[in-house]
């Protein structure tokens, strides 16, 4: 096989907008993860998580449904409709992993499966295998539930991050024959179709993005235009569950399908950020606001409703019945991340610290310890007698029949560099406190700023910059909100948070700066309109929410008779915190006259990090206890 | 049409043992309900709901469903598999209402259906007009989903019901000829098969009782046998869906689809009233646990769960997605009234109890104050954004889709009566206090005892007794638990309340008792496991729970901003409630420091009876509200 086209590696980063924008992101390559719990999950993710997908995608069929076309395997079509999307979404991981660490350990994997795809994309560019090898009748005749855009929209984010990544262009063909069908098929003047399933939207800015081809941003404003004006035939699950129910222009509230919601939310962002157009971002800022102000489970998840998958009512968060989908958060991160390039109306800082709330919870719960394992539904609260449901095990499963969550984590972690930092205003801004190494873009010099810092298991941040750096040049660090009073310490004195959530210190080659935040165990508790949450309280440490998990309880404590005692809480061994707690006294029968809780013995408890629940036997587990009064 | 062939009218009451029981019910002809609230609400079944069904059951074409195959209708079929129930339960609520009214204006309503089925009905005995009509091949082919013997189990019902109600013959003869074939085909020796909705079971022995024919007690007996040994292929929901986990003798929680584990508990426990089974009974009083002690909502409604209609874990029961199907609540009357002709473990009293929450609260609820709409979900708690879903629209709906609910409703008021006494033990048993006039049967001599009330508007019940009665002969009266100190005064003095809950005093001809029940309205809490009532308080008064809805609050007041101050609650017009509240003043975000609550304002509020919410303009509503500090 001869080599594959290459490209020059521009850009080599998700969401790299084109049009002027405040923040611009830095290239995967020049930020370098080097140590702390973000290098070592990446590590994995490259050795373990992406060649297990690699692995499950055959033992899946995926592979083999592209081959029954090309009469290579005699199996039967499996999977769900959208299964190619598996495939794709490992590419993209893969991309990511090149950008990062330069291997070259999956080129003839790539040269196979991708040579795949294009045997088996039709000459009109269609490529499909469910419409194509199963039912060739519904070819964009029921785009409500096949997924076929959702699908497409994969490959183009596949094909865009490979020629990013390593300037790789094969599958970029592939992907441009397919979205130039669907521009004729869709565009302007055409067809008017959206799909069941929002995600072609931000594949096809992105695609816009690398190409300049203005067709594709045209026709993904044209699908946001079209949505909510009852295009899809409503099934039994109404037309909120793919936000079909009202224009997204005057769509508030984060409804319906909880990752639908949310990866068409970054695709209306992408658009915004392309077009300028202030009606989208309005309607942004919005639904921002009601996904996070009133939807947000504490790990940074989303999603209430096993039922359809689904947001709940404002405040509508109960623990045992989080859904909270790992691509749900994944989704959310991808577009709170646009937000913060569109410089939204909740600012830099509120976006940042999602993120990091994000990713060091409720994604990094979503995989065990070997990488291998994952959570689809992160309920936050795990109950004695719990049995297993579809797509929502009691414990993490290697796979899923419907796949989505461990390729959506292995392109995320593979990624992960790019939400560190940002240039904007003449200056560097470190949206994440991690150990890493940052090149200087061109406009602020050729230096580096390197992190170093055990975060966020210690609090000290240490800050060098070497090289040489443009006169006037700043450097911005974000204050988590939950150490407001923190200072970074430099050759200047030091400097405090300003209104936005930054402290500003000038770039200087040679300067050390230190930050120490205060990672005091605190308690945290949820607004009173969250029923589920009442009265109870939940530890965090840092950007860490925790959990107490049954099995470091000796018997006969049960985890669902604690409640914790608003007494200083210690550090323990391995990133775990010791908690005083009391036993509640069971009442009598389940319901009875309001006569005062019975708090009994006093007993110290060990909570662990919420990451990394459910990595031993599975038993009951509990963020959220109930508080004790002092 | 020549007139349908009577037997003399017998045991006209739902649920008739013939093996000997402690308890033994009596025909519905002879208690009456007078006046009282159950009284009208039986009045307007009859006139409204009765007639609104008929109704439906052609505007939704369940009767074309059947003139179809006769070639008398042109219509496609309409509904659910599972249509023909609606009818099958519509005639089991008019058999009811003959038996309670002597009723004719149905007559030939019933001899057109009646016909009808019959004609349907293959000459193998087989009638079901989804599969007849739509699906052949699928006949006892997809036992999982055909819902074949749930619509047979109905139709027997029904026929069982005429047969005691009116003598009328017509639609037994149809039934036998199903059952037969039931029992040729799946009885000993026959296929081993059970239906993926339970319900045949309490059929089978129902149908047993009236003809005494012990093979449709065997085949009873052989279902409830082979269930929970993975017979029905399981689909995404699980084998606990629909109970066939684990074997039913070892199934001590009640788990998945809650109608379909409450109906075959319904049947499980028949075949233990005729079998004597007690392996059975000892099963199902683990489960009456299970579904009582740690599942049920404080309106007595089951389901916590939307995604497959079922039983959550124990102590999970959010308000706001409380499923609560209306049929699970019937089921559960249906299977509770079984466990106290059983003698369960849990007692007469706490049977009755439970009859009497369910009959007041979530049964009543599910009706709207004309008679003809109709909620199929219960919640205990609506949000103000929240939208409407199928089977759990904002509002009651005329009909459904799934129109199992409505024709549920109409058949369980039209027998109410049958749940108000039992004789045993020489006594008379008065398990529901309602005015009411009750013959005495037989065995206790020939009078009546006529009870006088307005319970549970007031607490005060008079009871006569007139007539001939056979010395020696008592009277039991049910104490409620919230007023276990009240006693039944007669001519001999006060009676109080024995340890099984019942008072009991002589049935003396021309005796007049009067118990004055403590009607005081009290805060009740709930179990510390149930995380989505901590530190919340429901209102009760008597057996009837309260909520408040968001049109009894003028602005700026918010239902979802109000807690209850433990002060005394007054007596308002029409059975409303005045609570004294304090606002909660939010804390800033969906998350914060663990803070005190920030309590505001106090305001006099009105709360209304749970089961007259959603009859004006809809809104919020809550039947817990957070708890005040005093």
């Amino acid at each position: 096989m001869s080599a594959p086209a290459r490209a020059s590696a521009v850009r080599a980063v998700p969401a790299s907008p084109i049009a002027g924008t405040r923040h611009r992101p830095l290239p995967i390559p020049s930020v370098r993860l080097v140590g702390g719990p973000l290098a070592v999950w990446q590590q994995r993710n490259g050795e373990d998580t992406i060649p297990h997908c690699i692995e499950q995608l055959e033992v899946y069929g995926v592979l083999d449904n592209f081959r029954r076309l090309l009469g290579e395997s005699d199996a039967e079509f499996r999977g769900l409709v959208f299964a190619d999307s598996d495939l794709y979404k490992v590419i993209e991981a893969v991309a990511w992993e090149i950008a990062r660490t330069r291997t070259r350990a999956f080129d003839s994997w790539l040269d196979d499966v991708i040579a795949l795809v294009a045997r088996v994309q039709e000459p009109s560019g269609y490529v499909d295998t469910w419409i194509q090898g199963v039912a060739p009748e519904k070819k964009f005749a029921a785009l409500e539930w096949t997924h076929e855009m959702y699908v497409a929209g994969h490959l183009i984010q596949a094909a865009v991050a490979l020629v990013r990544a390593d300037g790789r262009t094969d599958l970029l063909d592939v992907a441009r024959r397919l979205a130039d069908l669907l521009v004729e098929r869709f565009g302007p003047g055409g067809q008017d179709g959206i799909c069941g399933h929002p995600e072609i939207e931000t594949a096809l800015v992105e695609l816009y993005r690398l190409t300049g081809e203005r067709a594709y941003l045209d026709l993904a404003s044209r699908m946001i235009d079209l949505r909510g004006h009852g295009l899809l035939p409503v099934g039994s699950l109404g037309a909120h569950y793919f936000q079909d129910h009202r224009p997204v222009r005057e769509s508030t509230a984060a409804v319906g399908h909880a990752v639908r919601q949310l990866y068409l939310n970054a695709g209306v962002t992408d658009v915004f950020l392309e077009t300028g157009d202030d009606s989208l971002l309005r309607a942004m800022d919005a639904q921002w606001g009601s996904a996070h102000d009133r939807k947000m489970y504490l790990s940074g998840a989303f999603g209430s409703r096993h039922r359809d998958e689904a947001f709940g009512d404002d405040y509508e968060l109960p623990s045992e019945r989080a859904y909270a989908e790992t691509c749900a958060t994944v989704a959310d991160l991808l577009w709170t991340w646009r937000m913060l390039l569109a410089d939204g109306r909740a600012g830099a800082a509120r976006y940042a610290e999602t993120i990091e709330r994000e990713v060091h919870n409720a994604l990094a719960a979503a995989v065990d310890a070997t990488g291998t394992r994952f959570f689809y539904a992160n309920p936050l609260q795990l109950r004695r007698d719990h049995h297993s449901e579809e797509n929502a095990p009691r414990e993490r499963a290697s796979w899923y029949a419907c796949a989505c969550c461990p390729p959506n984590i292995a392109r995320t972690v593979a990624a992960l560099s790019a939400y560190v930092a940002t240039v904007a205003d003449g200056a560097l801004w470190l949206h994440q406190l991690a150990d890493a190494e940052i090149d200087l873009p061109a406009e602020l010099g050729t230096g580096t700023v390197r992190v170093i810092t055990d975060y966020p298991a210690d609090g000290r941040i240490e800050i060098r910059v070497e090289g040489d750096v443009v006169p006037g040049a700043e450097l911005s660090v974000r204050i988590p909100g939950w150490s407001p009073r923190s200072t970074v310490v430099g050759p200047h004195g030091p400097r405090g948070r300003d209104g936005d959530g930054y402290a500003r210190v000038p770039l200087e080659p040679g300067a050390r700066y230190v930050l120490d935040l205060d990672l005091t165990p605190r308690l945290t508790t949820a607004h009173h309109r969250v029923d589920a949450l009442r009265a109870a309280v939940a530890v965090e440490r840092g950007p860490v929410v925790y959990c107490v998990e049954q099995a470091d309880l000796d018997a006969p404590l049960d985890v669902d008779d604690l409640a914790v005692l608003p007494a200083p809480i210690t550090v323990g061994e391995r990133d775990t915190l010791v908690l005083t707690c009391r036993v509640i006294n069971a009442a009598g029968g389940l319901y009875g006259p309001d006569t005062a809780t019975d708090f009994g013995d006093e007993h110290t408890v060990t909570a662990i990090p919420f990451s990394t629940w459910g990595n031993r036997a599975p038993g009951p587990m509990r963020v959220w206890l109930p508080r004790a009064p002092r």
